[in-house]
């Protein structure tokens, strides 16, 4: 921890850096990038931001993180673990009110994180390979999910087919939240609900 | 016309070339280029390799096309031309079986493009403006079309909140179709039209 360096603006946090192990000093910087994510692009979050707003030189978060992109990659990694521990559904309940109330907290998050997280589907969709394999990590995550949460498969077989349409449902859930964010349109966030909720068994009966 | 160089390779069309105006040649060229890129991704259509199938120099398509970059928006825009005719609905009967006949033209336009279309999609969905800008033209041009299709509003009303829907409907329309020309999943082509036509209503039966 040589190449610690104060600066003048203070952490921020009330105690005291020594007190946490580098892990836990880590953590918290992604938890601050990640946070920074809300209001910035991906391309806006820099080393320096960062550095700043965590009142830490960039010689450290360099010790931290390696390098810019690994830098970039681990907020995206810890961005995208938020995303799917947040819309976690509740444990009991019907099939169809877990997926609304996973849903709803899906809408709430872009919400709260419209700026980065539209950057982060931006380059997973765009070239970037290392930020689209995360983020197909984490859709895979939510799908998963959906199958060991619906055991019975009362909303979705598990079968190859149903994970084709529900892959092109995400697309839409994705697209429509994103937009609605910004243009609501008129649409109530009931209505954007209860269209994601109402379009799903119509892919799925096509099926069976 | 003084730069035209002849190479050795055969231009492949029967007609001389001297038989064509500036703009029939340039269109011809963009025709060849849209049909390349059935096969390869945009990224790969560069200038030399459509000098190459053309028969003719490189000076000669700089010469049509100014740059690197204006050649690539010149193929995109044919290419999204193509998407937008090529999709158009039959002329009569019910707007419900008009939709299907257009998403069935949609399925074998990506089926028959695959290599181009992917590439425009995911170029528009990344960072290229231009890019984006074009292909959001595309969609905008095929939504519009649906709207004077239905004039009754029979599937779709003419408001901002169906234009918002309609606009994750194709969202997941496009990432269907791409996943299913590459792993179809044991999703027929009717099937997957009918998953396509049976979503649609689902949507838009929210708002009503």
């Amino acid at each position: 921890m040589g190449c610690v360096t104060a600066t003048t603006s203070a952490p921020g946090n009330g105690a005291p850096r020594s007190r946490l192990s580098p892990g836990q000093r880590r953590t918290q910087l992604l938890d601050l990038g990640v946070s920074l994510l809300a209001t910035r692009s991906l391309d806006e979050l820099t080393i320096d931001v960062l550095a700043e707003e965590a009142g830490i030189s960039r010689g450290l978060l360099y010790h931290y993180f390696g390098n810019k992109h690994d830098f970039r990659e681990a907020v995206v990694r810890r961005a995208v673990d938020d995303l799917v521990e947040q819309t976690a559904p509740p444990e009991g309940g019907e099939p169809l009110d877990r997926l609304l109330a996973s849903m709803a907290a899906y809408v709430d998050y872009v919400v709260a994180n419209y700026q980065g997280y539209v950057s982060i589907v931006r380059a997973a969709a765009g070239g970037n390979d290392t930020l689209r394999e995360l983020y197909e990590e984490a859709r895979t995550s939510l799908m998963e999910r959906m199958f060991s949460e619906d055991a019975q498969g009362e909303i979705v077989p598990d079968t190859d087919a149903a994970r084709l349409m529900l892959r092109g449902w995400s697309a839409m859930a994705e697209e429509l939240v994103l937009r609605w964010v910004v243009e609501p349109s008129g649409v109530t966030r009931e209505q954007l609900l209860d269209a994601l909720t109402a379009s799903l068994p119509a892919l799925i009966d096509v099926l069976r």
